[in-house]
């Protein structure tokens, strides 16, 4: 059983604002240019990821405006709680990670908010925990950002104290018996006075635990720091690699720190980010980039500027939607500084114009992939055969349509193989992940 | 129009935890024992409420266990942004008003929750903003509770922030226009820089307005510290008066302090909170609060020993089941320290026994009518023409039941009356309230 699982991938789906990744697709004729105060189509997002047997959603978060909107539309959602619960409410079965700093929240208010939502939704819930390393976040709440050492030094009391809250309430004490009268066994719902350097907090939170005990907590930010607190309290990590022998160092560093930690290696899912435009031909998807692109000339004049950086060429002057001539490519570098050069370097060499190596999302935030259903299923194979990561956390271009190709196309494709699942483990998400049951601190 | 208006009373619905106002109304044969924690059921509650065209729910809350659950059910809801979440997605026109503590949240996070559930639920928002006065809470984050100086002074800077924050996306600039590129105009999104005592926050919140602007605040808390506050921002009061006099002394006193902070008086309205047991007779809903005492003996005896100190006897070795003799009742004298026991005593005349007269509910929290809808419907209408009150805060026994029989017949008599509006004015909470439109700090 648990042998059959482990052969299968593992899928988050991050729609961001409700635009996708790419913060000018909302120009696309396909998107709807309000998605980011439609709450009715970000539920019917989540449907449609529901039917594909995504997992579960991702929202990524950041307590401040982050990015420039007078052309690109937000990076985060304009509040992942209600976004989750207003999902919680239109789905059944599929999972609902949140974002929550461990910085710029009260340990008491978030343990309440994600416990009460992870009874609602009967067991769906997890919190990506991120200590935020945004200065303009700090501000937000008076503050200046404290050093890393403090915000990790936060974190875990942070973490400590909402598994203790979300533990302060027994299990099997909500009695609710008519015929006693015994409403909840109160000596089991007790203070927990939680004594930290950063945290205090007494307690209890009077709510029952979730049909998975409660919330599993993921975890992103690869620092030393980062990954201490991932191996000590993670059940799933968002990662950023850009190649798969770098993702497999990494994935195997945490399972490492897991077991450093007490704990076992398989009870760290690792969730590899990448991007993706699918369509009917590869030249298809292309143009649809080269569009997004083309929506903003100054930025598209700097991205090709530094893809000449990134390859050891001065691009001033030439043609981009020429491919390059042979005696420039001769004297072509990857830049060590950047790992995301040698793919770039490859994608011209294979004769595509500057303009459509951008448009292969060689200088993204993620690895992306622009083409075909079989060619996303081909990467997500690749990778994951390579036992570079647990899973994915995939991020389509545009939201609606893209979640729409990957699930009707794409998940197919996977299932044929035997890569993905035919449907949900059971209702939690501890069950759909694999997680062992937990309630209480991980001590 | 306004002059119309102003004759109807204005009605907000208290769920509280899912079981109403009786703290053992969850025995009751017709209650759900476990609605605490049932959301589909808190829903459906909301959804009755709405066929009754109440004007909004309203969710009270204090960050801490507050009330013993070996035999009561909660004070307040797991969780108040998460159940108004659920409600806005399944309600269209019913208004939802939460209680949020200005001491034990941050300005911003709690800015932007309450906007993006204003947005996402067209403008029906409002907000209870109240300073807490329980320790408990106060250990919940670390703290000892601060002087009542201290919390209005930081109650007074968190709306300035919150109010400040919400207008830091100026209106008409969500642009998201396909043609021109633009998605927001950036020149009206700003930073606040709001430094207080208490407060600092710098924004902007990325978020634009909802249908009403801004959700409307409201307040609670009787002492002069709170009267101020409420002058100075709230467009409505919950209030706890027990005889129509003060009641009407109350009032004038909110309404002047709006005009002593240069708003007009008509943009406070009072509601007065009441709660009810209704049956198809007197007799009926005597005996449903009867067995709401029987539940508990211990503090069934208390309650007695407690009314004979209201009105000057000692109850003890006394049959509580019958009536006071005459010597005894010519004997017995209202306690002015208790603003409850004159109407305890009016009672105890009119012949009922001791446990008939708490089960007139004299030593509730709230005036207490137990009877027909009738009976209901002309206690609302004296104490509304009498001016002691806008409109009114209603907490039925039990839940569900309770709003099903006010709906399907106090509502009706209300309206046959005229005193209650037959459908919503409008589609946001300003709209049905009749406020006036604001969208920025109070000035
Ligand atoms: C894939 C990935 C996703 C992340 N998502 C978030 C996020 O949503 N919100 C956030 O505040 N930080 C996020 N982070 C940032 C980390 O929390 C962290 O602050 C950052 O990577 C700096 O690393 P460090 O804090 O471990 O030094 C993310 C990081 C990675 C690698
Ligand atoms: C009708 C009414 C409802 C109230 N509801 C709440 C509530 O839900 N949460 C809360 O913390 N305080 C609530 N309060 C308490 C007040 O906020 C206040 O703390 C208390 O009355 C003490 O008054 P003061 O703070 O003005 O001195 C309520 C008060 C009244 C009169």
């Amino acid at each position: 059983m648990t042998q059959e699982r482990k052969k299968q991938m593992k899928i988050v789906l991050q729609m961001v604002s409700g635009y996708g990744g790419e913060f000018r697709s909302w120009r696309l004729p396909e998107a709807k240019a309000d998605a980011y105060t439609d709450m009715d189509l970000y539920v019917e997002m989540a449907q449609l990821a529901e039917k594909g047997k995504i997992h579960a959603l991702f929202m990524a978060d950041t307590p401040a405006l982050t990015n420039h909107l007078e052309t690109e539309s937000p990076m985060h959602s304009m509040d992942p709680l209600i976004a989750m619960t207003a999902v919680a409410r239109a789905t059944k079965r599929i999972g609902l990670v949140g974002t929550f700093s461990t910085t710029f929240n009260e340990a008491y208010n978030l343990a309440r908010h994600l416990k009460t939502l992870d009874v609602i939704s009967h067991g769906r819930v997890g919190w990506n925990a991120v200590t935020t390393s945004t200065s303009a976040a700090a501000a937000n709440f008076g503050q200046h950002l404290a050093s890393r050492q403090e915000r990790y030094g936060r974190a875990h009391e942070f973490i400590e104290a909402v598994q203790g809250l979300w533990r302060s309430w027994g299990e099997g004490v909500y009695l609710h018996d008519k015929e006693t009268g015994q409403f909840a066994d109160m000596g089991q719902i007790r203070p927990i006075h939680y004594q930290g350097t950063y945290i205090q907090t007494s307690g209890p939170l009077p709510i029952p635990p979730s049909e998975q005990g409660q919330p599993p907590i993921f975890q992103a930010g690869p620092s030393p720091d980062g990954i201490h607190l991932a191996g000590r309290f993670a059940s799933g990590v968002y990662a950023n690699p850009f190649t798969i022998e770098e993702a497999k160092a990494y994935r195997q560093m945490l399972r490492a720190e897991a077991e450093k930690n007490g704990r076992q290696a398989d009870e760290i899912n690792v969730f590899t980010g990448f991007m993706f435009t699918i369509a009917d031909s590869k030249e298809e998807a292309l143009a649809r980039r080269r569009q997004l692109l083309e929506f903003d000339q100054d930025e598209l004049a700097q991205r090709l500027a530094y893809l000449g950086a990134m390859v050891g060429l001065n691009f001033q002057g030439i043609d981009p939607y020429q491919p390059l001539p042979q005696s420039w490519l001769q004297l072509a570098r990857a830049n060590p500084g950047d790992p995301r050069s040698p793919r770039a370097l490859e994608v011209l060499k294979e004769g595509y114009s500057p303009i459509d190596t951008l448009a292969h999302g060689v200088i993204n935030y993620h690895p992306v992939v622009v083409g075909t259903a079989t060619d996303v299923a081909d990467f997500l194979q690749e990778w994951f055969e390579a036992g570079a990561s647990d899973g994915f956390s995939i991020v389509p271009d545009l939201a609606h349509d893209g979640i729409k190709a990957f699930v009707e196309q794409v998940v197919p494709l996977l299932q044929d193989r035997g890569l993905f699942h035919q449907d949900y483990e059971g209702q939690t998400l501890r069950e759909h992940l694999d997680l062992p049951y937990q309630y209480g601190r991980q001590e």
